[in-house]
C-alpha cells in the first residue's frame, strides 16, 4: 500500500526462509535450529562442535539430512547423553580464574580458545573483504533480513554461509572448516552484522584471530576479544574503521 | 584507521552494552538471558510469561532484582519445577491438529494466541508509529545494533523498549503488559528488525492483532500469522508499505 492517492497493488514478494532443522544426536533429539536450509551439514556439525559436543572431525562417524522432514542425524563415536542441564545452567564457579569471568556458560568456557598467532593485514586488505562479501551478499540484496559470514584468507572469501540467523552463518562455517581443515593462523572472518559475544565467542571457537565488520561490536564482546586474543574491527564504512581490540594485527 | 594516507586516531566509542540476566525461579536457575540492563523487571516476567510459566499476573507472589551480580529472583505460586526438557524438544503430536503444524515448540502450542480482533487501522497510521518509534529510538543512532519494539494506540506509542536482543524488546513489552493489562484489541506492535517466527510467536503471545515494521517477514512468520490471525505489515519505507497477512485490518 502506498500513502495518500496512491494505489493498492496485490504483489509476491520475495521472502526469506525460515527453516526449522532438529539434529538428533546418537538417536537423541539434541535441539532445533530455525535456520535458512542451505548447508545442512556443515550447520549441525558446526553447532555440535560450537556446543563442545565435537571437538575433532574424527570424532563423526556418519552425518545424514532428511531436507524434507527437516532433521540431521548425527552418530558420533562418544554416545554418552549430553545433560541439557549442562548448557542452560550459568557457569560461576571458583575453578575458573578471574580472567574468564566474561564467561557465563559451562560449555564456552571448554571450548572458547585464546588466539595467539602473529600474522597481520593491511587496512587495504580489511576493506577489500567487506567489499567482497558484500559483491557475495545478492540474496540479501532481494530479501532483506539474512546475515552473511566468510571465512577469509587475507584476499580473498575461502567461503561464505547465509542464513536468518546470525549464529548459525558461523555455525555454517565452522561445519566447513570442520570437514575442509584449513590453517587458521592467518585467517579472517568477515561477519555481516553486529558482533555480540556470542559471535565473537564462534570466532574463538573455531580459532580464528580476527573478526571483521560494517557493524558495532557490544561491550561483552569487546571484553572477551581482548582477553581471548581476538582483534575486532567494526565499522567498515566507506574510507573509515574502527579497531576495537589486539589493533598489532592491523597494519598500513 | 583510514584509508589511505589519512590518520590513525585513538578515541573511546559508544559501545553497546551485553548484560547478562539469570532468572531464579522459585529458587531454582531458570535461564540467563543476554540483554541491555533496562526494565529487567519487564523481562524477566516477560520472559516467564512467552515461555508459558505465568499466564496471569496474580501468579507472581514477587520479583526482585539483584542489578549488580545480574539476577532476577522471581517467585510464583506454583511451584510445580518447570523440566528443561520439555521446552527443548521439539513438538509434532497427534493432539495437535494440522493448522497447528508451523509450531515447533510445546510450549508454543500452549501460549500462543489466535486473535480475532476486527479492529482496523488506517494506512497513515501505521507510517506515524513507524515515524515516532524512529524518533523515539536516539539509542540506537548512537551506538548502532540494539532493536527497538513499541506497544502503541491506533494515534501514539504506548510503551517503547529497546534491547540488543530482538526477543528481549518484545518479552519486555509482554512483562510491562502483565503489570499494567492494557487493553489489546485496538494495540498495534511496531518492530524496529525482522518479523521472524519467534518475533511473530511474541506478539501472538502478548495478544496483538498487528505487527509493523520496517523490515521483511520471514516465510515462516507469515504462516504462522496467517493461522493465529496476525496482520503483518512489513517494509515501511518512504511512501511504501507491503500488507502480508490479514488486510482486512487495514484501511485507506
Amino acid at each position: 500500500m502506498y500513502r495518500g492517492d496512491s494505489p493498492c497493488i496485490e504483489k509476491e514478494d520475495e521472502i526469506a526462509t525460515e527453516y526449522p532443522l532438529t539434529i538428533v544426536l546418537n538417536g537423541e533429539e539434541f535441539a532445533t535450529l530455525v535456520c535458512t536450509p542451505t548447508d545442512l551439514k556443515d550447520l549441525a556439525v558446526g553447532f555440535l562442535a560450537s556446543e563442545g559436543v565435537i571437538r575433532l572431525p574424527d570424532e563423526i562417524i556418519s552425518v545424514s539430512i532428511n531436507e524434507k522432514r527437516g532433521f540431521a542425524y548425527v552418530e558420533t563415536i562418544n554416545k554418552q547423553p549430553v545433560s541439557l542441564e549442562f548448557y542452560a545452567k550459568r557457569f560461576i564457579g571458583s575453578c575458573c580464574g578471574k580472567s574468564r569471568q566474561s564467561f557465563y556458560f559451562h560449555n564456552d568456557v571448554k571450548t572458547a580458545k585464546t588466539i595467539t598467532t602473529r600474522s597481520q593485514i593491511t587496512v587495504d586488505q580489511c576493506f577489500r573483504l567487506i567489499e567482497l562479501l558484500q559483491q557475495q551478499s545478492f540474496y540479501f540484496q532481494t530479501t532483506g533480513g539474512v546475515h552473511n559470514a566468510a571465512l577469509c584468507s587475507q584476499d580473498d572469501i575461502i567461503v561464505s554461509r547465509t542464513d536468518i540467523g546470525r549464529h548459525n552463518t558461523l555455525d555454517k562455517i565452522y561445519g566447513y572448516w570442520m570437514f575442509h581443515r584449513i590453517p587458521l593462523k592467518d585467517k579472517v572472518i568477515v561477519f555481516s552484522g553486529r558482533i555480540s559475544s556470542e559471535v565473537l565467542l564462534k570466532v574463538a571457537k573455531i580459532g580464528v584471530g580476527m573478526i571483521v565488520s560494517k557493524s558495532a561490536p557490544t561491550d561483552l564482546a569487546l571484553d572477551m576479544a581482548d582477553e581471548l586474543g581476538i582483534t575486532i574491527v567494526g565499522f567498515v564504512r566507506g574510507e573509515k574503521m574502527n579497531v576495537y581490540t589486539h589493533p598489532e594485527r592491523m597494519i598500513r
